[in-house]
């Protein structure tokens, strides 16, 4: 099959010929990719940022938001059937640690991460597992949704650990409304009655996010002078949470300083040092709380609200061998929305 | 002041000059009445239903969903000031038992009942206390939300309690779409990602949950059919939440086999007995859980949710002066929404 | 293999030889049976009670609460090795269905219930999974411990659920001191800080209660007199949780008399209806909760109990082939604690 | 009345006669000092570390951890009468806000803290709220437990939060045996099923530790060869719970590293940064939560342990009089315990 490889760090990946992956395990599922997105985390996988944490050996495919259909599957596999249309969670998963029997899959012992650790979706057939595929209701199409599995996937699983704790006349500050935020808005309007104001430095990202359904919107400034916007907003008190997309240059000291006491900052995105003094934590009963990416049983409930219509992502496909252009267009920020790689 | 009284039972209620109510504790609040909710169970208490149970002595004043203006405020008195635009929370209650001091404060240890245990809304003013009223947004009219005091805070309650176990692709029936329901219908949709089912025997009450949001409506018929129809909407597996705001008339039977197992049960509607198998309860796992008007959060978030807009009446004003037309309105099924008695 | 199997309702089992089960499935995990506990269900089973239910086919050999030594497992087993001790969970999940994913494989919609649908413990090997099995602490024997695996895991299941609610000054009543409530009495005082009241029939029992650790013994009498005393013990308010056992003669009715305002009352035992007047449980605001048996992580948490000496069973140790003597024994009320068949 | 107070910063309080403190509102209530804790805060307080952010005049009497009798109560005061046993719990709050509507009243939004921002138990008399008062149990005198009301409740808090997401198996560390840790160590037995892990820099706190029934004990030493031990003790997992007492001299980074992945680290002392990358909160997916002084609830639930004798504290008695010794040994390190301050 055709498979797009990085085959040395710091220069191109190669479009070549591999060979199928084939059933090996019972539980194995091959799927016949639809559409695989394209990540920031594949360049950073390019500039070799990940190399150690992976321990990958070169060549290899990318791509870890993938949907398709269901090509073949082992011998114990009974929740899919050859042809379904799938959605594939992106961590393949063991079934028998305490963390996997607990519905929190993503702390699994030992877990494999295709497209980072192993072959992912750039190609025609990505080798996943029975636990890791979800069918897809008949309103949705792979290459239209594949993007969910990852970053919606990250969106929905910070959104909805809020949620449960916030009620109507509560308020949630969302700090960046790029990829994960204008998700994160969709999912917050779908599953909460507490009111969302979204901050971000781009006007453009925030007329999106306005017009996805956030109650309010602030412009971020270098000055900090969203800080005092958002605290008058909510009558001087802070918000109940802070659901933070960014995590660096700044935004973590900005949202704490925007955080109700006994309050949850939910952190998401990264880059910079949570440095908080513990006086501040213990006086004002804060949490700090780290979210990674959604389990299983979030991205069925995700892909429950996509095949309402209440989540929906702005894509642009690329044929899979026009796959540089796509990741040239990503790194020039010419991309609104997700590019989606289509075999 | 003008006020309405019962005068005896199983006879018309008179309306009469009384003396007006005065402070007397420091944590006293006189309302002057903006709007009176005219509820079934004002007609119960005219049947003597209530004579018993709650021990008060005639003539007295009814009207226990009420909203208006502060009038007068006892010495400590400090969340509210004359002239605040108010809705009072059904129940005058102590602060200080362990209930109170859990925001549990429904099941206050020495609680009162103004409108039913003592005087009430029919009335020129209301005396009641400092931890039972809550300021209206501006863009609230008492007389457009007195009903929500408390058919409305009974709905929100049950909802919201059943809302929180709820995701998205859960199913969630609500048995009755009337007073309570056409309520708790806008609170679900306002809260909650689940998908919603509304089954009641009256074709007009469903048609209204459908444009108020409700996703799939099923008509209920005295040979159970829609038991099978709810059962196929929900994949043969019954829903996670039976929400029953009607609890007479075979609705616990009916609303038992539409429950999944590991499913909830809300009674919320009352008149038969639940009779289940304790074998059934056991081997399916279910829980059947008890619901009350709702507390003085749960009322501070229905008005947050009523001043977004999210939650709306539909209501029919009647001058103080005609509360026997009004009872008669509705007990002849006249009233569509809730008559409202304006002094 | 030797095995003891039913061959016809209402008559004898026999001791016989069958052929040994054999890995046929990659999660395959034959166990070499260390103890076989010999359960009153085992009898019901005799009586044909299980006999539609179930569906089987007879001949076929019982017994669920098993441990013992892995023999043997299938290709993808990962979680144990052959001769790990281990106690085995009484059902076999699927692993993929969305009870399963989420913690809660007691409703995986495709269990198989080896002693009860297939072949189970009462021989000298078990087929089950390796989602089923959980490897012992040294300190602990199959023969010691077998019964736990699903009358100490449904005692276990109930009182966790019960404890995750109550707080120091709560009380709890635990309605029968038998089989499942002298575990429950044990897991109660390791896990919470509550105030434990048992109440029994029998005096014995009660003894036993009170030197495993319970705070408040009350004999229960026909007359009801015991309700007087445990609504005493509590000040009057009753109770906030009641954990029921027996869930027969009354049980109920009683039970639900002992509860708080807003209690829970959580079904275990059964027998009759729970037959409660909707607005006894809305004016009550109480809940009825029901219980199975445990989860596999409910058994995991059971067996590090047992490991650390605070839960520990009465057994009666029988050779295989006494198994008529143990099953006569237990009929006839002669075992104290309970019947465990080592082959 | 005899008062001790804070006449300078930086110089000794002095013994002096004020007028004693008079009900002027409703909900006052007057109490006579039995006892008084001494806390490393007075001595802070003396250095004129809470100068600033309590903005209280001089002199005035300090004293936050007090119980004794009611000496005389307001006209709305329900909930005591006059002679009755109570502990004080150390904030006065309004009973009316928020955060006082949840039984999450440490957050309430007018508090007063006596002994810190106005008059506190150096003296016969305290002047505090029914909102304050809690009842004590026959068997308890108020000399001996008047230090629970703030550093135990302060434990107390902290690890029955903890203890709500702990299971039979799981491990919480708890770094620092002193004051609070000694109080947090019954604590733990007393509401957990988990196993509780010690570590300190004292070999004698750690004794203690153990004699009242810490699982495991680890000496705490610069080099942190402690973190290995802890993560070997725990199969290389690290706990699922960090309840640290300490807060400084390193103390988070430890903890930090001793934290299983979707753990929880509560910060309870205080004094250094919490600095940690925001990639390691999010890859191993923890949360940090702030601690502060219990609520009135958590105090009703300690009084329960404390009464039925599963809570003590060491005290060392002192004549009012003789406070200057009292403040002196404490800061020299030679109280065992709690200093008292008996009127």
């Amino acid at each position: 099959m055709k498979a797009v490889q990085v085959v040395g760090y710091h220069q191109n990946m190669q479009l070549t010929e591999v060979a199928d992956p084939t059933i090996t395990g019972p539980l194995d599922v091959i799927v016949r990719i639809g559409g695989a997105g394209v990540c920031r985390t594949d360049l950073h996988i390019l500039e070799g940022q990940w190399a150690e944490k992976s321990g990958v050996t070169l060549p290899y495919t990318i791509g870890h938001e993938n949907a398709g259909w269901v090509h073949s599957v082992g011998s114990s596999v009974t929740n899919v059937a050859v042809g379904d249309k799938v959605i594939v969670h992106p961590l393949v998963t063991c079934g028998l640690c305490r963390a996997c029997r607990s519905g929190d899959d993503v702390h699994c012992s030992a877990s494999d991460f295709p497209g980072i650790d192993s072959s992912g979706g750039y190609a025609e057939f990505l080798k996943t597992s029975a636990r890791s595929v979800i069918t897809l209701d008949d309103s949705l199409e792979p290459a239209d949704v594949a993007a969910l599995a990852d970053a919606g996937l990250t969106a929905y699983h910070a959104v909805a650990k809020a949620s449960r704790l916030l009620r109507p006349g509560h308020f949630a500050v969302m700090i960046g409304a790029g990829g994960l935020g204008h998700i994160g808005v969709q999912v917050f309007k779908a599953i909460s009655g507490a009111t969302l104001i979204v901050t971000d430095r781009n006007p453009e990202a925030l007329a999106l996010a306005k017009e996805l359904g956030a109650d309010h919107v602030v412009l971020a400034s270098a000055d900090g002078s969203h800080i005092a916007a958002i605290r008058e907003l909510t009558s001087g008190n802070g918000a109940e949470a802070i659901i933070d997309f960014v995590g660096e240059g700044g935004a973590t000291k900005d949202g704490v300083a925007m955080l109700r006491g006994a309050g949850n900052y939910y952190v998401v995105g990264y880059g910079e040092n949570i440095d908080v003094p513990t006086i501040d934590i213990i006086s004002a009963e804060i949490n700090i709380i780290g979210n990674l990416v959604g389990s299983y049983n979030d991205l069925v409930e995700l892909m429950a609200l996509a095949a309402q219509g209440k989540v929906s992502l702005h894509t642009v496909k690329y044929r899979l061998e026009d796959y540089q252009q796509a990741l040239d267009d990503l790194d020039a920020g010419r991309i609104r929305g997700r590019a989606i790689l289509v075999p």
